[in-house]
């Protein structure tokens, strides 16, 4: 029996179990000793609403250049509390584990879990780990379960985009996507495409003190890119879009491996940026209040709201032509997230 | 393509997520529309402590006597904010499916989430899903993080355990892990042994109100049985317990089922039942307030805590003979939850 491996014996519930915790889970996740081990967590109760939020994580590879499936699912369910303008206050973390996964590669998954939650200031405070037979999971999926408190009564979410919002977007977009994809893919670019995996949260929350009323959505484009993400707001709040498509930031080399493969920019995953609506004569103050923050460098007015309607984004393309943005159909990238 | 089953499409964030969500999982879990779907729900604050929890369900099979993963994801995570003493409030779902998975079995595991929800007084208010590709998962996991609340000042927890307190089961032991592994291996029994999957919380409310600080600990035996629990309460608290083999309650076709393929019922995972440590002078009343409910039907004192001591537990069997009683060791049950 090989004791680097994780066993089936080690989602029993039994000995094993408690062992993977005692020796390698909580140590690497948590401040909670045996004592407090309990079913659930007890937290102080905050005042002012919650948010609450679950995603899970079955990217494949595990490990990309940038991150990995750990740090991927901390920063996700944060920017997911962040998105709704809450400041991510615990996390609860599910393990399934596939038989015969490298417990040194869990290591150091939970570590840079760890290094996450701690960065954005949220606290790893339940969690659980089941174990599944070889054949049956793909090396390990990771649940993370977010709470967050908003401490402002603003509305921000994805029924808010008026006529006339700007549109503003974080940073340079597919960067995650394309990571991943040529990781899997083991294309060898001559330069190395990095995940933006990151933690939003203190973006999100200059962003709220600064802008206050001003701010009416946030969210994240990750599965189905920005395209997907806008098409969603347009559709929540009965809204017409218009993006330039020369005000998209896009990296050259992840342009270049989008043209290779071809991808569009538009439709892949980031995991480190924002979508942002803001009244018209705050766009200014709400670039340079992201472009002060290394995580909003190069952010930018990529459009704006044109209108009631009913959803319709168009694109007007360097060269002047009117395209119409769908959302994503089918699989163009499985198990990025 | 065939339209009655899980496409990795439905996994990609796009169009056909969207119509996943939208025709099946939405409203199967929800009463959210359309403008309400955002990163996160937002929540009223509730006064008082918090409890959170999270648990993945992984078992193998899906549907089995008495129930189906999904109820079992949902009264188990119920279960843990309960043994909390606290009232559950809300309740997160992420899916992760194994492309062909069935979308008419995927409705009905839904339905019976929303059902178990309802029943417990539990909202379903956010969610994720994921796909991947055939192979690389077993059908479908489910994940469930729960939030409730702390209505009242005790400290109910595994750390709770005082010498002299009695030590009571809620009802028959094993019945879960009997019907999962009997549904398994298709053990032709003459009887039907059916999973005890319930909520408890209503039990515990009962319990919480009317025993107020008598009320010690309150812990699920899931995966690794009774065992397994009292031994992780018994090292929390630093105590040493008793148990009388003759006051398990543990039904005839269970125990049948047990000798047939070398289980020992208390071993074996329950999910609709709970073990109660309360002070000797309030153990008669707890056994009159579960019986009353039918999830108490067969509640029973079962031990002791014989002392502050290092953990150990001793069963005094029906012959008289003393044996000392360990965690399960290893993967007696694999995927029972």
């Amino acid at each position: 029996m090989n004791n680097h491996l994780i066993l089936l014996g080690h989602g029993s519930g039994g000995r094993l179990s408690h062992q993977l915790l005692d020796e390698l889970i909580i140590p690497a996740l948590s401040c909670v000793g045996p004592a407090d081990q309990n079913d659930a967590a007890v937290l102080d109760s905050p005042s002012g609403r919650l948010a609450f939020t679950t995603d899970s994580y079955v990217v494949d590879p595990v490990f990309f250049p940038g991150g990995n499936i750990g740090d991927l699912a901390v920063n996700g369910t944060i920017n997911d509390l962040a998105m709704m303008g809450a400041k991510p206050l615990w996390m609860s973390v599910g393990l399934i584990l596939e038989e015969g996964f490298s417990k040194k590669e869990l290591a150091e998954i939970l570590a840079s879990m760890k290094r996450a939650a701690d960065i954005a200031g949220v606290r790893i405070v339940t969690g659980d780990t089941k174990v599944v037979p070889r054949g049956k999971a793909d090396r390990i999926f990771i649940n993370t379960a977010g709470i967050g408190i908003l401490e402002h009564d603003l509305e921000i979410n994805g029924a808010r985009a008026l006529p006339g919002d700007s549109i503003i977007v974080s940073g340079t977009i597919g960067d995650h996507g394309v990571a991943v994809i040529a990781s899997r893919a083991g294309l060898e670019l001559g330069t190395t495409i990095e995940s933006d995996s990151a933690a939003l949260n203190s973006l999100v929350s200059d962003l709220v003190s600064e802008l206050g009323g001003a701010l009416h959505v946030l969210r994240d484009p990750t599965r189905g890119g920005v395209a997907t993400a806008l098409k969603e707001i347009a559709l929540q709040s009965g809204a017409d879009l218009l993006l330039k498509e020369d005000s998209l930031p896009v990296k050259t080399a992840v342009r270049g491996v989008c043209s290779i493969i071809g991808l569009d920019p538009l439709y892949v995953a980031n995991e480190g940026k924002m979508l942002i609506f803001v009244s018209p004569e705050s766009a200014a103050r709400a670039i340079r209040i992201l472009q002060r923050n290394p995580l909003g460098i190069d952010a930018a007015v990529i459009g704006e709201v044109t209108g009631k309607g009913t959803g319709r984004i168009l694109l007007e393309t360097s060269i002047g032509v009117v395209k119409i943005v769908e959302m994503l159909s089918g699989e163009q990238l499985p198990r990025i997230c």
